[in-house]
């Protein structure tokens, strides 16, 4: 087991990893570093934080494991910061949603390095944000997948899936570029429709929200996410996002058309496609 | 008040009215009539039922409020059926999720007759059906939409909206077109595009569905609906749900567009604006 883990920026899924980790494993150190001065003040005092740094750098040192919690676009321009200041052996790992872009531009800044990067991508949220809502329980259960190169040596891909496993994940593993396009679908398709919906209702009558039920609140309550964050996982998963969406049109367009014919049978059919498909979920 | 109710089709939604009159009104009697053998014997036990019948046209007979609480395509026929059957001066609604047509085949239908009908729609429902999830509660503080025609006297519109209110239900007046111009947005929009993303996903490996988060889990949790009704509802307000999704294909093209040519400032605009009409819902 790790000796002592480094978390950049510990917020909802970062705090609940430290939480995680000192339940499991209470002898382990947890160093952090966050951006601002507030959510390093509050890890201070936090149960679950050893040591808080005000660089990145000095965080990282003489750690074995170093995780970053940040948006999926300032994971690169952090692991360049730490890249000198990191123990030989090191493993890094992020917890971003897309993993092609980053694990390739890792791949190339780690190719001199005694250090090595694994990516993983812990699938576990809440409607809320933040350190103030994290909690360990948050990760049981829950798929962590972990998108090793090609030529990851097995043993540091094994030692990073006995991490999460310890920390009650059901680890799996995948090409950063399989991961991509299943996320695409399953995950930045439906908030990219959500936000889609919401934006044409925000165009309408205002007095329409009155009506509005659970239905339409279930539908688009990923719309509430946080756009920063959002907009940055749509560039950085661009490719698939937009192979997704294509499909997405199709299908649309082919229950549109079903019922601009009144073919009522095939529209049936693919409804109750859909709810066998929903039902199992 | 009025003091004999029949309650044709008492699923969910109308086993829950009756409920809801038995609380406000004990002393009105509730007659029903149910298609099928099983539910009329269900009925029969069910303490807030005092008379089941087996056909609509003697369930309906000396009742001075008549409601009917069966599938969309069938509440035509069925008022073709109890026409003849109806008390002078009775008032027929109905609790479909479409009122346009509806509205306009009775105003027809219901010219020579001395009985009147004014279509309603109480928007109120749960992820399940049937008559044994019904509960009073479930109208509570929900709005129902009335849609009487322009020629409606506003003395039968006011008597069904006292009866509405009297079960706690927030009565609003709208025109049957307007009712399914808002309601294609609101709610039929909303379940064909999670259809539509239910059955695109439906068309991919099994194992992506092992990943599937919350956030798919709410955002098709509609696509469960009964493929029969929906089919139903979207025929009947296909104008205007055509019309709904058309605007959805523009909205999703040009968030589509922003990211296909990298415009992070529309972007995030866009998701932005999304997430605050989402966080007021």
């Amino acid at each position: 087991m790790f000796q002592q883990i480094t978390i950049l920026g510990p917020g909802l899924l970062g705090a609940s990893i430290a939480m995680a980790i000192k339940q499991a494993h209470p002898s382990t150190r947890i160093h952090t570093w966050s951006r601002r001065v507030e959510t390093r003040k509050k890890s201070q005092t936090a149960d679950w934080c050893d040591q808080v740094f005000s660089t990145a750098q000095t965080a990282v040192q003489h750690s074995d494991l170093v995780i970053l919690c940040t948006p999926v676009a300032t994971i690169v321009p952090l692991l360049e910061d730490i890249l000198d200041h990191l123990q030989a052996q090191a493993c890094v790992t992020d917890v971003g949603s897309t993993k092609a872009e980053i694990c390739q531009a890792a791949h190339h800044l780690f190719s001199g390095s005694a250090a090595h990067f694994i990516g993983s991508h812990p699938m576990a949220g809440s409607a809320q944000s933040g350190m103030e809502h994290a909690q360990a329980s948050l990760l049981k259960e829950a798929y962590c997948l972990i998108t090793p190169m090609a030529d990851t040596p097995p043993e540091q891909v094994a030692h990073l899936v006995d991490f999460w496993r310890m920390l009650h994940m059901q680890a799996q593993l995948l090409s950063p570029s399989e991961h991509d396009r299943i996320v695409a679908h399953i995950s930045h398709l439906p908030h990219f429709l959500a936000s889609s919906l919401a934006w044409q209702l925000a165009q309408k009558p205002s007095e329409w929200t009155q009506y509005c039920g659970g239905g339409l609140r279930d539908s688009t309550r990923i719309a509430s996410g946080d756009p920063t964050l959002w907009q940055q996982i749509f560039h950085q998963n661009k490719r698939e996002v937009l192979n997704a969406i294509d499909g997405l049109e199709q299908s649309l367009a082919s229950l549109k058309q079903a019922l601009h014919c009144d073919n009522s049978s095939e529209l049936y059919k693919r409804l109750e496609h859909a709810k066998n498909y929903r039902d199992q979920l």
